[in-house]
């Protein structure tokens, strides 16, 4: 039983963060901090968790965040990157699942993100946990980077093929879509109902802040430059990405089923489906899996990747608790064995 | 530990009770029935499921259904009549979640059935499984007739006013409204995306099968008529069903939030709300909840009850899992502690 | 042709008058003001109006409103109070979309509305642009207060069964369902996607600003004190109104189908549905019409009305192009000839 | 005024067309068949009609189908093939809005559509409707193949380049995504709400009936083999394509702006939108237009370009009435000058 705090609960990351501790067996909730939610109880703000915590919000400053094991942060991008260094160390190890120690250049960070870095000397040791790929790594980081929602979901299809060395790096394209849940609870028109409701867009064609993280992502594996189409999409429901994904095949001679199934045989939250499948958002609705799919129309040289989660389950708060079970060594599944919710 | 089976595993109703019993701590699932799906993995049909479960659905005659301990019924009407009388001879206990065994009077179901019912005689010893009403009956019974989903939410929003006499029992409004997936998970016309979204309407006006079931629970308390208006709407969402009760006070100087307060002090699933709230149906989604608010408007003689549960949940398989709970005397939240799923 | 000018056009129900101005025969649409955009195309904001439209929208001061024949408000409330009586003076008549000038009390308003009215000397000779009710007033009308959206809803409901004196009028319960774009377009949390999609909620039960109009509304027919309990709800879709109304039938004999199809027979926006229907919300998307059908179950004594519009047409812009057409002698049903969007 | 048939109206497609139908200024609407529907009013089925057409459904043999000038048939594939060849020799022109005679192969169409062809001698003569290519002889044709939904949107989007000749033909994605509504109006489970709404997923990855209808359309610009992977997406909404087109620059030198605006500068239903641009299907939803966006992401080598539709209006029912208009030399946007219903 580890004591836990969450910096900024009051996002869709942020409850969907608290609805999995709740009932996390190894997990006391410490402490949620919220500068404009300050006092009030959480299960006010988020009636599902009415009869779960009884916990208010706190300001960040009085919250004995540094009494904690283990901190989340589900803030915005650019907060983080102002309170890790100190509760560091204090010997407080640290879950971000914003933007802030994702990339690896600080100078691309800048850049994409528009904002110095206040501590580009963290970039360094913070892990990028993709539980799948960084496993070791995670489970002795003292801070770990938790990866956006689309890499998740983009990174997970594109490896096993990059790994086997049987596509064009040169030319990937990842036509991703998301859920509205993605873009935040702010109020912002775009995303009233009346607006995204009964809608299909895409938004960032020329450049979305995913697109360097992914690229490095798949970088890492091949040890070459990459060249990614990254086009996403904003979807009419709250929840789920699905990233479809093309690259060309090589000719080299593979079982591209074969090559997904040996790659997660070993994986909890990986889930490679029978060929000829189509992976559905709502399959993994509330769940930490990502389901794949890998087909190769009409046996032609192109070939086409479906890989499906739930943005804020195994792209966001999910994946943040999977590293959290690596880091303090409980069972990865620990408090996320849910099934999806279908209906 | 006891073996379930399950009979008619293929509705929404079905999945919903299977998505909570893999992770029930003291069930195992024995056998799932379906003639149409019979040979099929469980998996193949509910994506959710995969890597939950490994059962394949079953045809009912070969399933070993006399094995279990108890067996869901979560089949279309007029089904579990025709089996239950030989499970029960056989020992096993049955839950049945659709409404052969509701109505206490054989002449009223085959009225609103529209059919003749095949064990009349069973009728009696069945127990009404609103928990919240019958708790000791249910310990002790053999079979267990499972409440409907509108008449969940509107029994238990109306009747601390009733037991406290304090509303004319002549005259009451419901208006409730439910998600679609209320009409189930057949291939109609009407249910389709295209029909159903971006719409609202009343159905059934004139007459709908759980007003006799809301009417036979409301008497039962009063032992006098009870005079009900019941009008449902099909509203364009998955889950959810959210009643507005209408009735007039009696003039009984009395204070409502009290009354509602005292009665469910000691109820794990039924949370009143503060004075002035508004239920929201997603706060209950996927959890076994039901929460209720009460209002009366312009402190004028008419008083409003807002109640909400989620129809696949409270109102059918959890439900039957608390029934379940409770007649094998296991923790009456066992299997049922997850948080609603918000967004 | 008229001149015609639209104040505030950036909301859900400008962009609904301009949707339909742009095709009325009658008119040109000479101005649209907003202060926020002014200078940008009408087209770049709401795209579906690209080559329908080159207007830009202009500050309200430039505008040249006073050379216009007409001018609707489709501001939120308490604006068009401030700009009225000086185009009025001028010779302009005008349509408030807008509460300023729906209720004949100065009192009640600044109560309902928490304001001070800014030309009380007004309310008198706006005529309350229900058309089905006041036409011949609109026709010769300089201010009209163009109805609410339940309102309408209701009243269009209630009114035949009131001005046929069968039912008591001391306790009518109007539960009432919106889409969320009667919200508007403003940016709140309340009505995100994530918020408000597949979640059903009351809002306003012990007081919303629509009862007030709606009580004097039936009070003008009945002559006498109406007891009213309106409760609204938020229905996850983007337009329709449902509105579902119970009443207590005083025992006079009476044909209610016949007083309904008496009532609206000259109607062309009002349609009576056979005996035993249920009207649905999407038959009346993106159209002026009223559709409504009249039950009475199991033959007791209340009686449930079903009244469905589209809550930015017959509720808003809509009803105010036939007050419009009404006011210049144009055919009533000019500029609403379309038929509704279904599916 | 011409008189008008339509066989098969009892789909989405044909609501749709009844819809404009009632309103086009030179089309009386003579017959409606539908054998299932036989002697039920049309307003009945589709409430949206009350009040605009009195018709009733007929049996296609009484219909009087030959008395017409037009016939337009929207019913499944493999109906139209059998009526048509004694209409056209009854001197009838023909617009099929299903597939029968959009391949100009008979052998190809009868591997993707499963049946043998019942006139492959008039496949030659039939016009591929698709209005911006092929409007001359849309003009004189007598039997006219209303394009499918999926190849109007990838084809507007996609035949710029290829006329321009600036892209590799042997390697085009074509990522598209539709609204429910393209599933038509059968009952069948996939399509219901509680399975197609809150999801994403693709569908016929290994080959959709649509894949060879777009390669013909492209190679006939080409004159030469087109590559192409082609993945349609179910997505939650009811109407609405949004295709997302990717394809490799051969560095030919050219401004990817000027060539749409080039191509479709003289097109009343094609609308190219400003550089930067990201079209909603919203913008289009019950009009006939396409809109259209050109990307180069970080100038690198991929062309991007993101084509919109209405699937029941440009995809299929408006698209059918501007061949119409052409063929019958009326003004081409007759009935068809509504502008999108947004929001």
């Amino acid at each position: 039983m580890i004591k836990v705090g969450v910096v900024g609960g009051t996002g869709y990351t942020g409850v969907e963060l608290l609805r999995l501790l709740v009932n996390h067996p190894d997990v006391e909730l410490h402490v949620i901090t919220s500068r404009a939610e300050a006092g009030r109880p959480v299960a006010d703000l988020f009636p599902n968790l009415r009869g779960f915590t009884s916990l208010e919000f706190s300001m960040p400053d009085d919250a004995g965040l540094e009494q904690c094991e283990l901190v989340f942060f589900a803030t915005p991008n650019g907060i983080a990157m102002t309170m890790v260094p100190r509760l560091l160390e204090a010997g407080v190890r640290v879950i971000d699942l914003a933007a802030d120690f994702r990339l690896g250049s600080a100078e691309d960070w800048e850049q994409w993100y528009g904002m110095p870095h206040a501590c580009p000397e963290y970039l360094e040791q913070a892990v990028y946990g993709l539980t799948e790929v960084n496993r070791e790594a995670v489970a002795a980081a003292r801070l770990v980077a938790n990866p956006g929602c689309y890499p998740t979901a983009v990174q997970l299809g594109m490896l096993p093929l990059l790994e086997a060395g049987v596509i064009d790096a040169g030319h990937i394209v990842a036509d991703a879509k998301s859920g509205v849940s993605g873009a935040g609870r702010k109020a912002v028109t775009g995303t009233l109902l009346c607006e995204a409701s009964e809608n299909f867009k895409a938004y960032g064609v020329d450049g979305h802040r995913h697109l360097p993280e992914i690229r490095q992502g798949l970088e890492r594996v091949t040890g070459q430059p990459v060249g990614l189409t990254f086009v996403p999409h904003l979807t009419p429901m709250i929840r789920g990405i699905h990233a479809t994904l093309y690259a060309r095949l090589t000719g080299k001679a593979a079982d591209l089923q074969d090559i997904f199934e040996a790659r997660y045989r070993d994986e909890a939250f990986v889930d490679v489906l029978p060929a000829g499948s189509h992976p559905e958002t709502r399959s993994v609705r509330g769940a930490n899996h990502c389901r794949i799919a890998v087909h190769r129309p009409q046996q032609a040289d192109t070939v086409v990747v479906l890989s499906v989660i739930d943005n804020l389950v195994k792209g966001a708060a999910g994946q943040a608790i999977q590293n959290m079970n690596v880091m303090f060594a409980f069972p990865e599944q620990a408090g996320l064995t849910g099934a999806a919710l279908l209906p």
